[in-house]
């Protein structure tokens, strides 16, 4: 099995072309699955646990015979948690401290309430409130991730949410011990044996057994995440994600065979992952192309590997590392590693990433795992205008006003004027009505 | 002409459904509408320029040679500005310094970078930077408002937002001196007399006179939402907005006048907003009925105010302040004024609202223009899970990891033991090969 990620050079004529359409993704809508979700989103919303409990038997052969068949309790978590190895726990357990330990950081940098008063006495701020209740999805199957139940469930611990309700589907009753552990480790109020389009509308419109959310996050499959699209506005979602990605800037001082591993470490994700590497030296391209030759045979993944390099790798030589830094700025990945031996020379001239990866220590793994940030993080060039996963997602604000009788006379004949202008006299005679004139 | 909100109390037999029913309003979604936003979209994404001009002369009746003749140039802005009466010109500096003070004070608390190290030298935190380019759109015709060019550009300007591209249509050609105005006080970067789904589609896709942004804000008709959550994924949205709301937590203490003329002031904007008061004083109650039929016949949109409340008005007579603050937490409104003589009592009770607008003084009108926190609020109870438009919505968030060699050791073992428990081999590797012992 050979992996051979396209070959392209920023001074090829057809470089721009190439590069492209190596980058294309679009997420393909099927109308057949838009369909689908629609009905099942209105049966669950009609019908509530009885639908619940029919599509989970259809769709996942789980047969129950009532509500209590597909909820898992506290000491089914704890149990899962028990049952495990020791370096399982130890390990789980320190990845929870580190990154519950960063999102309070990021809490105290970025989510506190604040305010300040005018010299009139006027008061003017925001106040930073967690949501109520939170939906957490967590796919079953291949893609079960302990690591995504911590990196969902734990900002919304830290933002204060009240009780956090995790949705995960078991096919044929599989249960996946790790991810029941870290829903123990993470502290997840509720927990249901519940997945697809189903398990969306039951936390989005609540049945008589699983508590309407206000918000929903985690990944999901085609249908899952054609649901989150559906309910939004009902509650709140994060991100729909696309293919994993990582961009690899290497100066050429990172031993190649680190940098071949991070590439496979992000293409055994599947098939359409997309890894890239660019680089300003050919010679250590040729390395990093030899150590993947070398590595490739020996990954339990290659096969997958092989198949997301192949179709959507790319090894690019750039002319220079800051030409690397603009064309990952028009790439704006979702995992940025800096290999280099200055990474802090290269990291203010980034402006678009999820996260960025600074120094050849700090390989992609140890961030998905346990370096602190989340894991969770905008795919597809999405980085452009969207944020990781963080606390702020289980938070709101509201904005607070208390004007003084003096800041009602300077406002009032601020907001009468523009009030008047806009046609809206009910807006300034409620202004008017302020002034101590009036 | 008469305005008689429906009259509730808490202790009737019949409260809780009477009042679920007044709360309802759903968004129809209209598949006609759908199915033609969907053709616009892909016919601008085609065709570019041609297809917004024809689009713009087919709906707004606007007749040019070239999209030259769709651009208002900065002189065009400023002329506009430079020929309103002085005392518009200067409301609306006003509003506009005071809307970007507030907003710098936002900035502070809240959107700044920042970092810690661990004791082995690794670094965690996170990169705040702006959007490169943002489009903002202005509806034109009955709802054109300048403060809304004031809140939806000023948080970009003081986010630090390169280019700010804003649309307003100008259906026959009508422009609307204020908002040019107010496009040149915010310094709107472009301004294209475009509107509805093909301003969105010429801003999502970018045309060849167009700049395709990152983010487009701001309200619209049905197209435009519509447009808007089409495009959710390709670039960035606000919220999409449902009708205006106000509730009014009131003790008794505030002259019923004014709370009568602030319900009106929500009920101007169109038959569909929604204006209720919370009181435990039936004697009150009495008295802003009163009010509100003295003070009716005077209002020149008397007609839409009465329509308003008689459709989706309410005053609920509630046993307690405090039972008051538990209803108005089950709304979520987009506006909540407590207007009483000790708000600082109540504000703390008061979890989820898009602005709280605190003591008899403080009418939400004058928060709508200019006391400085923005007038873009959540609507339709989603303030349960989403914040009023901000700095915040203009800028996007960057992990930042850099794992010292000590760290390596640390982090390694832990990301290697998850990585092998959830089948990603090379995660594993990629962290066991930066091992000292390896």
């Amino acid at each position: 099995m050979k992996a051979t990620p396209l070959l392209l050079c920023t001074t090829d004529a057809d470089f721009e072309a190439r590069f492209q359409q190596r980058l294309h993704w679009s997420a393909a809508t099927d109308a057949a699955i838009e369909q689908r979700v629609a009905e099942i989103l209105a049966d669950v919303r009609a019908r509530g646990d009885a639908a619940v409990i029919e599509y989970t038997q259809r769709f996942d052969g789980l047969q129950v015979e009532g509500m209590a068949g597909l909820e898992l309790k506290q000491d089914e978590l704890k149990a899962a948690f028990d049952g495990l190895p020791e370096v399982q726990r130890e390990a789980l357990q320190a990845a929870a401290a580190r990154v519950r330990r960063y999102h309070e950081a990021q809490k105290r940098a970025s989510g506190e309430s604040w305010s300040y008063r005018d010299e009139d006495g006027t008061l003017l701020g925001q106040k930073v409130t967690p949501l109520d209740r939170v939906g957490i999805y967590v796919p079953g199957g291949k893609a079960a991730y302990p690591s995504s139940v911590l990196m969902n469930a734990l900002p919304a611990h830290v933002a204060g949410v009240g009780e956090i309700i995790m949705v995960v589907p078991t096919p044929r009753g599989e249960r996946n011990a790790l991810v029941l552990a870290a829903a123990y480790v993470a502290g997840v109020t509720r927990a249901f044996t519940i997945g697809g389009a189903q398990a969306v509308a039951a936390l989005a419109y609540g049945t008589a057994t699983i508590p309407k959310v206000d918000k929903i996050t985690g990944p999901g499959n085609a249908y899952v995440a054609s649901a989150k699209k559906h309910v939004f506005g009902t509650v709140g979602i994060d991100m729909i994600a696309g293919p994993s990605e990582i961009l690899v800037l290497a100066d050429g001082s990172t031993p190649p065979d680190w940098v071949a591993m991070d590439l496979f470490s992000q293409a055994e994700h599947d098939e359409l992952a997309q890894s890239i590497l660019l680089c300003p030296d050919a010679a250590y391209i040729e390395a990093v192309q030899a150590s993947i030759d070398r590595l490739l045979p020996e990954m339990p993944r290659a096969e997958i590997i092989a198949k997301s390099l192949n179709g959507r790798g790319a090894l690019i030589l750039t002319r220079s590392m800051e030409e690397a830094c603009a064309i990952s700025n028009r790439i704006a990945p979702e995992h940025l590693e800096v290999s280099s031996s200055e990474p802090m020379r290269w990291e203010p001239l980034l402006r678009h990433a999820g996260a960025i990866f600074l120094g050849a220590y700090t390989s992609e793994s140890l961030g998905d795992y346990c370096a602190g940030p989340n894991h969770v993080l905008p795919t597809s060039g999405t980085a452009r205008f969207s944020s990781p996963l963080g606390v702020y997602d289980f938070q709101k604000r509201s904005s607070l006003i208390e004007v003084s009788e003096q800041g009602a006379q300077t406002l009032g004949r601020i907001a009468s004027v523009i009030a008047h202008g806009e046609g809206l006299q009910a807006h300034a005679r409620a202004a008017e009505m302020r002034l101590a004139s009036s």
